[in-house]
C-alpha cells in the first residue's frame, strides 16, 4: 500500500498537482484496501503530492476505517462529526493549492462542495494518474483475475441445463444470479440472458420472453470477488437450429475474435487489436452490425482502462488486462458476442477465460 | 413523467439554469422511469429550462432506452457512436448556456468532461432542484415505501430464529442476504450483524466473529425493490441475557425513538425531531454515545434528503418519508439502535415498519 501511495503522490507531483482527492469507490480500493461504501457523507483519501496521506471520515465511520488496512498502516485519520463541514477540513488540509486530482467517480456534488470549499484549486480528473496505474496490474492482480476467470467458467458450464424452450430470460437469469454467487463470487454485478430478437440489444439484461426453439442467445455475465477483481464473460448459445444465416455470420465471428486476442502483444496497440475483430467482420459484410468496441479493461471494476477501440493509440504492456468481445447485432432478428478476458503476457495473450467459443447448441 | 419533466425545468428556470443535465441513478429513474446502470459511456438526460427534453445515449444503449419508458413517452433519443465526443454532443444542445444544473451523482470526470465542453456554463448540484421533488413523495411513493417496509418486516421476523451461539456474524448476514431477495427485493443492499463490541461501529457489515451468550446484536438491513424503492430497518437482538447495565440504556433508546417519530407531524422541523431523541438520551447521560443524527430521508435511495439532523431547519411536509434511528455506541462494550422508516402525515407520523421495538431476547 505504502508503494502505491507514494507511487500516487509522485505521479500527482508530476502532473503538477498539489494533491489527489479519493472517495470511496476502486480508486481508494485500491490505493489503501479500503472497501467503503459510497455515501452521502464525506470521506476523502488527501494524497498530497508531497507529505503524507490523510484520510477524511464521518466520525461513525472511524471503526470501520481503522479495521480496515487503512487502520494498520497508521494512516492519520481525521473524524468530522455530523454538524461539521467535511469540505473545510479538506481544505484546510491543503493551503494554497492551485491544482488538485480529484477521483473520476467522486460524486458531482462533493466535487462542487470542495471547489466552492478550495476556490483556488483548479479540479483535474484523477484517472489521469489512477488509471495509469490500474491499468498496469501486478502479476497478483493478474492471479486474481485468473480466479475470477475460472469462476465465472463454472458459471457458463451449467448455462446450458439451464437453457430450455418456455422458461423465461428472467428465470434463466435468477439461476445464474445464484450461481455467480455460488462460484465464489460476492455480488453478481450484471446477467444478460438475451434471446432472439433481444439478442440485437448489447446491454440487454433480461425479460419475460420466453425462450423459444431457434433462439440464438447471448449470455453475457460477470460478479466481484471477495478480493475485488471482477469478472465477465460472454457465451453465444442456441436452442436447437439457428438457421444457416446466423452459422455462417457466427463463424466469422468465431474468426475475427480469435484473431483479435492472437493478436495481443506488449507494444501492439488497442486499437489496432480493435481493428483486427472489425477488418475481420468487414471483409464479411458484418462490420455494420458490430456497433460497439472491441473490449474494455478490467480489475476492481468491470470496465476500465485501456479500451479497445479506434483512436486508442496506447501501446499494450506486460500486465494489462481486458476484454475482447466483437459481437454483431440486427435489429429485430438477433444477436452475438463472444468475450473472452484477455492478459498481455510478456510476449502474447494470456486467456483467463476457458470456455469453448464455438455456438453451443442446446438440444 | 412528462409532468415531473416539465416541474423540474420550471424548478431550473426558478433557479437561473438553463439546464439540467441528468445522468444515470436514482434521478434519471425519477424523472423518466429509465433504470440505466452508471457507466463510462455517457449518458446524459437534457432537461433545458425552456424546450424539449433529450436523452444522449451511446449507440449501443438505444434499444434498452427505447425499450423503457422514455421510448413510450416520445422523448428524442440522441445517440453518438464508440468514437464519437459525447460531451460535444451535449454541448451542442445548448448553446450560450452560462448556468447548468449537473446530477447529484454525476461522476466527476464526466462533470469535468461537460465543464471543459461548455467552459462559459457555471455548473451548480442539481441536487437543489430534484431533491426538492423527491423528498415531497406522491401517495403511490409511500405506498410503494409501505410494501418495501412490509417485506423488510419479514426478514426481521426471521432473525431470531439465525442468532445462535457459535455461528459467525458472516453466516447470518448470508441467510439474511437471501431472505432480503426472498421477500421480493431485487437487491440486498446492505446487511450489517453488529455483534458484542461490534455494535459500537454503527456502519460495522459483517465479520467472522462467532456470537456468544450474552451478545446484544444490532441488525440493520435493506434492499430495493422491482420498483426501485427501498427498505431500510434496525432491530437489536440479544442472545440470552445481555446485562443490566444495557437493558437500562436500551429502555431510554426506546423511550427516545418513540419520542422523536411520536413528534413528527407538518410544520415540525427535521432538526427538531433529532433534538427529541437527542435531548432524551442525554437526560440519561448517554448523549455522547449518539453519535450519529437521528434518520436520513429514504425514496429511490436509502440515504437521501430530509435528513433528521442538527442545522436542517427544514418543516416536515406531509408526504415526507425518512427514518428515526438513534442508537448508543460504546467501544470496546456494545451498541443499540432502533429504527423505522416514517412518513408524515397530515396531522401525524404514519409508521412503514412494524416489529415490536422490544429488545428482542433470543434464548
Amino acid at each position: 500500500m505504502r508503494e502505491r501511495l507514494s507511487r500516487a503522490a509522485r505521479l500527482a507531483a508530476d502532473a503538477g498537482w498539489d494533491a489527489l482527492l479519493i472517495t470511496p469507490g476502486p480508486d481508494l480500493r485500491y490505493l489503501v484496501g479500503y472497501d467503503a461504501v459510497p455515501l452521502e457523507r464525506l470521506t476523502c483519501l488527501v494524497v498530497p503530492a508531497s507529505g503524507d496521506p490523510v484520510l477524511v471520515a464521518p466520525l461513525l465511520e472511524r471503526p470501520a476505517a481503522a479495521a480496515s488496512p487503512v487502520g494498520g498502516a497508521g494512516i492519520d485519520i481525521r473524524t468530522w462529526g455530523e454538524t461539521d463541514d467535511p469540505y473545510r477540513l479538506v481544505a484546510d488540509l491543503l493551503p494554497g493549492s492551485s491544482r488538485v486530482g480529484v477521483d473520476d467517480h467522486m460524486w458531482a456534488v462533493k466535487a462542487l462542495s470542495l471547489r466552492a470549499a478550495m476556490p483556488a484549486a483548479e479540479q483535474y480528473a484523477a484517472g489521469a494518474v489512477l488509471s495509469h496505474m490500474r491499468m498496469r496490474k501486478s502479476p497478483d492482480e493478474v492471479a486474481a483475475l485468473m480466479g475470477a476467470g475460472r469462476a465465472i467458467d463454472e458459471v457458463h458450464a451449467a448455462v446450458p441445463s439451464l437453457l430450455r424452450p418456455g422458461r423465461t430470460e428472467r428465470e434463466v437469469g435468477r439461476d445464474i444470479a445464484a450461481l455467480i454467487l455460488e462460484t465464489g463470487h460476492v455480488t453478481a454485478d450484471f446477467v444478460i440472458v438475451a434471446s432472439g430478437p433481444n439478442g440485437a440489444s448489447p446491454h440487454h439484461e433480461v425479460s419475460d420472453r420466453v425462450l423459444q426453439v431457434g433462439d440464438a442467445i447471448v449470455v453475457d455475465i460477470g460478479g466481484t470477488m471477495p478480493d475485488g477483481y471482477c469478472s465477465d464473460e460472454t457465451r453465444t448459445y442456441a436452442l436447437g437450429d439457428p438457421g444457416e444465416d446466423y452459422l455462417r455470420a457466427y463463424a466469422v465471428l468465431q474468426q475475427a475474435q480469435r484473431a483479435a486476442w492472437e493478436a495481443v502483444r506488449p507494444g501492439v496497440t488497442c486499437e489496432s487489436i480493435d481493428a483486427v475483430a472489425r477488418d475481420r467482420l468487414e471483409a464479411d459484410g458484418l462490420g455494420q452490425l458490430f456497433i460497439h468496441r472491441t473490449g474494455h479493461g478490467i480489475g476492481l471494476e468491470t470496465h476500465e482502462e485501456p479500451y479497445i477501440v479506434s483512436g486508442n493509440t496506447l501501446p499494450l504492456e506486460e500486465g494489462m488486462t481486458f476484454s475482447v468481445e466483437p459481437g454483431f447485432y440486427a435489429e429485430g432478428r438477433w444477436g452475438a458476442r463472444i468475450e473472452d478476458i484477455v492478459a498481455c503476457g510478456g510476449d502474447g495473450p494470456v486467456l483467463l477465460n476457458h470456455r469453448p467459443r464455438d455456438l453451443v447448441v442446446v438440444d
